[in-house]
């Protein structure tokens, strides 16, 4: 299932939890409670609310179960073609996959071939850095070029979206906690990464964390250490690589920063970018305004943004 | 107003707004309720919760409104004696102040005294790094000694909590901006910290940010930059300033976080720690389970928490 969030109509109203079907967005709650009505179920239907949440972050902490529930609305939608609760691309505005994720967990220099670019040694341990939810923003949307710095880059990355409450969970049982994955631009100031040692400035600037375009669940993903990630910059190729190249591996990242922090559903692990990054180009090549981004991941779809000047709040 | 959160009776209901008066907790929604019931605002006092609402993170969301409201609250309370809405301190357990900030910003280096304990540069810019929600815990809790580490320490620090939305704040407004102040315990794992050039690792393990008792509203605190801040380990003093020794203010440190990224209610700054901690002693002295940890700040009351040793999940 290829999970969005999105808003019809009123923009005021909150991001509900829906799925990508062939172009169209299919509302998942008024799906399942076309669903359950067929089935008889009038008094179910009425508790639809509580069953399948409209509200994203409501949605993720039912966890496996919310999942079961959405995957029968969809085919109950898909075979009896409910025109009613489907919308066409144009008529929607889709969010990020998550919209306000309790922790972005990043991890740095976590691809082979990224680290030679970088010129360091291999790590012992993953190196974490955070983002907030301020960054989060979705496909399409517009990533903020702030006036602070001369130096935004791309990071194409894979992210990985924690389904279930995760506390030392050991690696082999890892991915049964996760709920899915998405593609993330880990959009990093580079003058602002480096004027302190630590990076946390360079990489929560609003609107530095695009992700998208939809959450493919984990079922449809067969194999996840398997999977080309490619980043165009205005269409000219700069990442290419393959989840292969991924030195701590996504079962490993779980259950590690599991070890550490409790996970909770709705969290996401950003798990590095490989090399071609604008900032190891020679000479290097930063982001202007109205430069178009775009990151391909293989099963994934394609994550696509354009770079906009931040308005002043004078 | 010292505004507190609390459960009274069962465990599973959520952390409800109050405020601590004289060693007691008034319920502040409804404290107003029977205010407004008091003017005869009958039809008022039905739609109480959406005027002063009980959650935490609702109420600080209204920003100074809410405050206002609250204020009035527990006036009335205190004029009347109410008693159907105050509950002594052995009936209630404390939550954090916040307890789930969307964002906990920390600033390293920040006090003279630990930068020269430290045997560092006077920094240009402030040193920023994050925590998570997962950390937080309240007074009296006991902050988990994770078994990844051997080097637990603790870092007495003024937390500063958001009251109102604050994009690119101009010092000179930066106050403006400030629901008020508490204590914080910026835990870290200083080996965790150190295994990679990135502190996040050492700095969130799960209840590694105690706050508390109570924030004070900024109202209350005539000068930020002159408070004396304690630490006492076991009863040994081991940290003794002064905010006045801060390198980068508090409206400073507003100001500029804000031109990074947007802050929002509820998100708390942790403004550094001063000279003095474990990991700087000779020999370096470790927090054990059962330690007990005082950190007193001038207005602010006392925070205490003591070290237990975290259970696994196995």
């Amino acid at each position: 299932m290829k999970l969005v969030t999105y808003k019809a109509g009123k923009e005021l109203h909150p991001y509900r939890i829906g799925s990508s079907v062939e172009g169209r967005v299919v509302d998942l709650q008024e799906a399942y409670r076309h669903f359950l009505l067929s089935e008889g179920e009038v008094d179910l239907a009425m508790s639809v609310a509580s069953l399948l949440p409209a509200d994203p972050h409501v949605f993720y902490q039912m966890g496996p179960q919310a999942l079961k529930r959405a995957c029968r609305a969809e085919a109950f939608a898909r075979s009896e073609g409910l025109n009613t609760v489907q919308y066409r691309a144009e008529e929607v505005k889709l969010g990020p996959p998550v919209p306000k994720p309790g922790k972005i967990i990043c991890v740095g220099l976590n691809y082979k071939d990224h680290i030679e670019e970088m010129g360091r040694e291999m790590p012992e341990y993953p190196v974490l850095f955070g983002k907030f939810a301020n960054a989060v923003c979705a496909h399409d949307q517009g990533v903020y070029h702030s006036k602070l710095t001369e130096k935004l880059d791309y990071e194409g990355e894979l992210a990985v979206v924690i389904g279930r409450r995760a506390q030392e969970v050991p690696e082999k049982e890892a991915m049964q906690y996760i709920a899915g994955y998405t593609i993330a631009n880990d959009v990093t100031a580079r003058d602002l990464q480096r004027r302190t040692p630590q990076f946390l400035q360079g990489k929560t600037l609003d609107r530095s964390a695009p992700m998208g375009p939809y959450l493919v669940t984990a079922d449809e993903i067969e194999d996840v250490s398997n999977l080309s990630i490619r980043t165009f910059v205005n269409g000219e190729k700069r990442q290419d690589s393959n989840t292969g190249q991924l030195i701590f591996s996504v079962p490993y990242l779980v259950s590690f920063i599991s070890e550490i922090m409790t996970l909770e559903p709705g969290d996401v692990i950003m798990t590095g970018t490989p090399n071609g990054v604008g900032f190891a180009m020679n000479p290097p090549q930063f982001l202007k305004d109205g430069d178009v981004v775009e990151i391909e991941i293989e099963d994934l779809g394609q994550l696509r943004n354009h770079i906009i000047p931040k308005a002043s709040r004078f």
